[in-house]
């Protein structure tokens, strides 16, 4: 038995996965079921103990492509496999947002609505597409289609990762050298890095203070790879002009923190990619299939790498 | 002889187009020349009274694409001929400046800027790209650009103008009545046409009215095209949900205007597209060859149309 555990559009959900899986017996929340039954489980950030009452569970297929907060629950066991969502409509998204940001950096929208604040009208020397350089953080199926897409539409882009990855009309950088260098040649940061040990406070005092004075940071990846105290100095300072960010340490986002009141921060309630529900079943249900067959699934999680 | 009178980055233009028109003698503000024997004038704004000193005035190439200023002068002698820029890089800024406030109104970021005011974390509904319905007014060189542009990155894009224009993955419209039906299905409307007498308080209270409630405005045409207290009120009530305007009635806009403090309304200093000087010399050189060759410069403004 397949189980959907999700109190948001579990109805929608619940009928596309019937129509994706004929074979297979599903029941959803918030329906009773005998858990001793369930094999298969889809679910977002089911409550704390929930895996430890399947005790036939043999997969979980996370709702979503960042599993950093499922994968640190003591309560799920270490032998099942996790099967995360790669792209399900969010690479799209995410590039439309990063796209944005970019653009307001090139086009200088951000000081133009500090100068529409003073009532002030001031042409600046404009900046062209290709003077733009951008570095993108992380080259998943996500980050490879942001750099990709920003770099058809003209940005100089550079991408950074961890394995070495080819994209066209991408230069490509990796290891931690290969990050000091892109930091000094960046107008433009956008990180787009999954949570892990690695990327954790990856983006700190030091690094930002390589970034070219005036440079401005998107972050729409994990909000623990940003130092906010780090951020918000330099911010004050000016070294750094923007930060749009859509993911923080603490979501949602404190009514207290000093990032809200600041003209120089956009904020997004972590909404630069919403899960879409036809890709997401379609690539639930090809997991499923292929887990079946006895093949490795496309969003196998490697637990040792956390993600 | 060739007279460019520009007091904004002669220097640099004057050896662009040098290299462009070898054979042709080439003089520059603010050098004094002999006004008996200039032929041809390159130039933006000259002040009141400066072509009646020219009586060999041959052609005039304007240094932008919207002449109406230098049409409605009584010192411009009706016979001859005005040549504009078409494009000379300026579609190209255009398609970027619309695209970012169509990504505004499609990814709620003026909503949730207005939410980050109030320190309120709330995610609202996504749009998907193809569910946003923007509309083109001007379908000229830029225009078609401006519209191909928000088409190929996936929105669903309509274009209206005078003459008929057929634009790949376009929809088409034209004439009074198309306008009408139109404006009832647009979620993004964008202005790009020329001030002309048809033109001209062409987006007034009742237009703006028959837009869904909620729809955006963008301007970067020219600003006598809006009705801006009819924009005001429009705002006022809601029915607009933002307007991001480059071009106004009056520039510099008056410090005195309610548009400035407005959170719904985004203003520009008339940056949308700034003239290249690689392209903008490369037409002018075209323009003049053609005119000494007797055929018909690309950028011929037909007075009778005003563009």
């Amino acid at each position: 038995m397949l189980y959907l555990y999700t109190a948001r559009d579990a109805d929608h959900l619940a009928s596309l996965l019937r129509d994706a899986l004929p074979g297979i017996e599903l029941a959803a929340w918030p329906q009773d079921v005998d858990y001793s039954k369930v094999r298969y489980l889809v679910a977002w950030n089911p409550p704390e103990g929930f895996f430890a009452r399947l005790p036939k569970l043999q997969a979980v297929f996370a709702l979503g492509a960042g599993v950093d907060r499922m994968l640190a629950r003591p309560d799920l066991p270490r032998q099942v496999p996790v099967i995360r969502l790669t792209d399900a409509g969010m690479a799209r998204q995410m590039a439309e947002y990063v796209l944005y940001g970019v653009l307001r950096h090139q086009r200088h929208f951000d000081l133009y609505q500090q100068q529409q604040a003073r009532h002030d009208w001031k042409p600046l020397p404009p900046k062209l597409v290709h003077e733009v350089r951008v570095s993108v953080l992380g080259l998943g199926a996500i980050g490879a289609v942001v750099a990709q897409t920003l770099a058809e539409f003209g940005y100089a882009v550079s991408g950074w990762s961890r394995r070495p990855k080819a994209l066209p009309g991408v230069r490509y950088h990796h290891g931690p050298d290969g990050l000091e260098d892109l930091l000094a040649e960046t107008d433009v940061l956008v990180g787009v890095l999954p949570s892990t040990p690695e990327t954790r406070g990856l983006i700190d005092h030091r690094r930002l203070a390589r970034l070219p004075r005036g440079a401005t940071l998107i972050n729409v990846g994990r909000g623990d790879q940003v130092d906010e105290s780090a951020l918000l100095e330099m911010l004050e300072t000016g070294h750094l002009r923007f930060a749009q960010l859509d993911v923080f340490a603490n979501e949602p986002l404190p009514a207290e923190s000093p990032l809200w009141d600041r003209h120089d921060v956009a904020i997004t309630p972590h909404i630069a990619a919403i899960t879409l529900h036809g890709p997401a079943v379609e690539q639930i249900a090809d997991n499923l299939r292929a887990l079946q067959r006895g093949e490795v699934p496309a969003g196998l999680v490697d637990r040792a790498q956390a993600y």
